[in-house]
């Protein structure tokens, strides 16, 4: 009976013969191969999951190679502290609790140096300060005879642990010290109720505590000298990146919008274009690497006591413009388009004003990554303020294009007249979008003015080198501005005259 | 000669006498007298941070007391199981190893339920898996003689140690076993290195094992019977919170553009109204949330298998609105300001968009809430709609108020006409952002429409209950906007008359 049902429910072929009829061939597989056939499927299923998971794993590897270097690093470190196991008179010294030289060089080891040492200075730290509290509670039970002696160990333990945990909810405690607060209640707790009385807990003091710095100190020296990464540089890096794709976006949807084909086949497909929106999620990751890169010692361009935080003040005022971004994104894709006569309008204009906001956060970007101020940076900021203030003047001419009859003001130029007539018969309605993006783009303009006082005041403070002025001079994008605007003045003259 | 020079730099009192000389008092303190001033102000100000940091983690406290009843917690698990060493007969049994007990409450203790139980899984999963390949790979070693026996357990701990550290950069495993990897390596490398024989290994991991479930399963009974704090709970608030906040601030800024007077005196003050940036800088905790609830047992209105990720979906096209209303508060900072006459013309429209967009979303909150489908959600987003196109209606009209001579089409209404005149002579440029904020309220209710979507996707998915039908009759919002428009119809009709 219940076989005929898993017949009914197997798939059915059926062949249909010339003369109408039709055949059903019902499958003949037993029980036994209709197993082994699903066993096989999941058998497949499991290799493809795993290839695929392998082909993922092997594309991280190969995209930031880095990563697999850290990996070996910390295969290194753990071989070399296990080395302590099979050196005889290193594991005299060290005895059994080698054991804890292991299981910090597992739970320490970052990804970046800063990571790293303050991982390894919170857990040193932590313990010390366990230790004595906890030699110092140890002290105090024994003092007090057998009876009161849980009492205390136990309250105490209570107290300080719950005191710790609750530290750790204080943001300022959770940026830096969150993993010395944890090691703290480990080595109290570890200490409190081990039993041990209070000579024998000072020999076990030291000898963990001397593990635990042989563990770190090996971690923090293979992290800086093997292909170190620097928490502080890639913060850094992370904020030149977010420039360039914020500005490559900025720049890239309004030539999309108003069509590439004009600028010279400069149009990028539409995926480049989103690389703003890693602006919008990096917060996190910033304040992680800037809490990590305060730790770093000097290195490379950066001292010990970099403006990390002013990174942040950066990063937080290229989000703004981001938002700004996403918002401009919305309109472009918006379903109704102004008509391409009143887009032209505009069009020059708008194009001039995120190629300028797009040149002046790349010129910011260029400070950054050089740690060294621009001469240009002012004149590029004036750029941008021109073209903002000629899209102005553009928005401020659009009604004139709208009326349907003469006014006095634009009697004169016959040819815009003409064109306004027949634009008129067009609704406003479609204009709003391309309204709206001139106006978000002015936005975005003016934002971009705050990241420009956030990278000022981080030259200021981080001590950039001052600008090379004579290299400035000769700077090649001032200079072609310069002649791109001569050039407009000469074509917007010429057609006056006309 | 330095004396002299710290003289110079200390303080100066200078009195001007009456007859025009100045006489400088010179501070009579010795140097004892200064280091004791010195001392003192360094105390104070010590003691003064030491006290405003007490204060902050009160407020903390205050705020949320179940942050404060969490570390109650701990400390009562850590007290529990402390008392594995003052009880004899447990004591016996589990040995020294009892450590590794209270090692795994302090480790595992998180203040949510599913990251406790996350934490218990992976710390289980990894110490079991590790230990197992602990031991095959010393079995080998052991067989292969004692010449090769270092290189076998070196070589090993190397490999498996670097693959284990690589598979925490993959996404999901980093999403879901971090924390399982770290305590993979750290189990395997304690295991490879003790140089115990095999069997010793078994009795050794069978007593490791048992004490880590010990600790694990006070950790998980403790967070899931005394208050527990459930991540999916969390994440539900924090959706519902965050579009309460979204729908305040879009509802306050545009009461707030318009002048809340008008509306009854309903302005609040503009602190209030930055509710939506919690909602930009939200996406990490709802994405350690959702994490984290996946793990959880059916609670409360949630099933196990709750569509947690769904909850993701909603929370981006939440942050997604939130991006807009972002660029709004741009333009309504903005310094142009239309004129009150234009403004008041778009006021009423932009006021009913803002009002519907924002009931929709409060009403998408209360569904999410009370986890049951809403009946007039359809209603509400109608309304929204029919809110939208008489704005888009009043957009289109807008060039007419502008039109400095009359045309045929408004010759009808004087009155608009000798506005109208008045009108023209404002520059169109005062009125972009006006017009800005107008078309990003139609973006926001576009946008709005996808957060109604993911959440009509989530009652499918989580089977919310379904919408009570006698209730939603007689439902007093729709009423009062039904009340409203009539209303306004009546008021146009009236001015037609006129």
């Amino acid at each position: 009976m219940s076989q005929a049902k898993e017949m009914n429910n197997a798939p059915q072929w059926t062949i249909k013969m010339a003369d109408g009829t039709s055949e059903t061939l019902a499958p003949r597989e037993g029980p036994v191969r209709k197993a082994w056939n699903c066993l096989v499927r999941l058998l497949s299923q499991f290799v493809l999951k795993i290839w695929r998971f392998l082909q993922k794993a092997w594309s991280l590897g190969a995209n930031d190679p880095r990563k697999v270097v850290h990996c070996l690093k910390v295969g290194t470190a753990l071989s070399v502290v296990s080395l302590f196991f099979y050196m005889r008179p290193l594991y005299e010294s060290v005895g059994k609790n080698a054991m804890w030289a292991v299981m910090t060089v597992v739970v320490v080891f970052e990804h970046t140096v800063g990571a790293t040492i303050s991982k390894s200075f919170n857990r040193v730290c932590g313990t010390i300060l366990a230790g004595f509290l906890g030699l110092g509670v140890n002290w105090v039970a024994d003092q007090s005879g057998e009876k009161f002696e849980p009492w205390i160990a136990g309250s105490s333990l209570f107290l300080l642990a719950s005191a710790a945990t609750f530290s750790r909810f204080i943001p300022s405690v959770k940026a830096r010290f969150d993993y010395g607060a944890m090691i703290f209640i480990l080595t109290f707790s570890l200490v409190s109720v081990s039993g041990y009385r209070v000579e024998e807990l000072f020999a076990l003091a030291h000898e963990r505590l001397s593990t635990i710095v042989i563990g770190t100190s090996l971690c923090i020296i293979v992290s800086m000298l093997v292909c170190p990464i620097w928490a502080g540089t890639e913060l850094h890096n992370l904020i030149v990146r977010n420039m360039d794709k914020l500005s490559c976006s900025l720049e890239g949807c309004v030539i999309e919008y108003f069509d590439g084909s004009a600028e010279g086949g400069k149009s990028e497909p539409i995926k480049n274009l989103q690389g703003y929106k890693c602006v919008l999620t990096s917060k996190a990751m910033e304040e992680t690497m800037a809490n990590f890169a305060r730790w770093e010692p000097a290195h490379g361009h950066f001292n010990f006591r970099h403006p990390w935080q002013q990174y942040l003040k950066v990063g937080a005022s290229l989000r703004s413009c981001a938002y700004c971004v996403e918002a401009l994104y919305g309109c472009i894709c918006s379903e109704t388009q102004a008509p391409e006569s009143i887009k032209s309008h505009l069009a020059s204009t708008c194009l001039r004003v995120s190629s300028q906001s797009s040149n002046v956060v790349k010129e910011l970007a260029k400070v950054i990554k050089a740690t060294s101020k621009s001469s240009t940076i002012d004149s590029v900021v004036g750029e941008m303020d021109d073209a903002v203030k000629d899209l102005q003047s553009c928005l401020a001419d659009l009604p004139k294009l709208l009326l349907p009859l003469p006014t006095p003001e634009v009697s004169g130029l016959e040819k815009a007249e003409r064109s306004a007539a027949s634009l008129a018969t067009t609704p406003l309605l479609d204009m709003v979008p391309l309204v709206t993006s001139a106006s978000l783009l002015i936005e975005i303009a003016g934002r971009i003015k705050g990241v420009v006082e956030d990278v000022d005041e981080l030259a200021d403070l981080a001590e950039f080198e001052p600008a090379d002025q004579e290299n400035s001079k000769h700077n090649q994008p001032t200079n072609k501005i310069a002649m791109q605007k001569q050039n407009e003045e000469g074509t917007q003259k010429a057609l006056e005259r006309v």
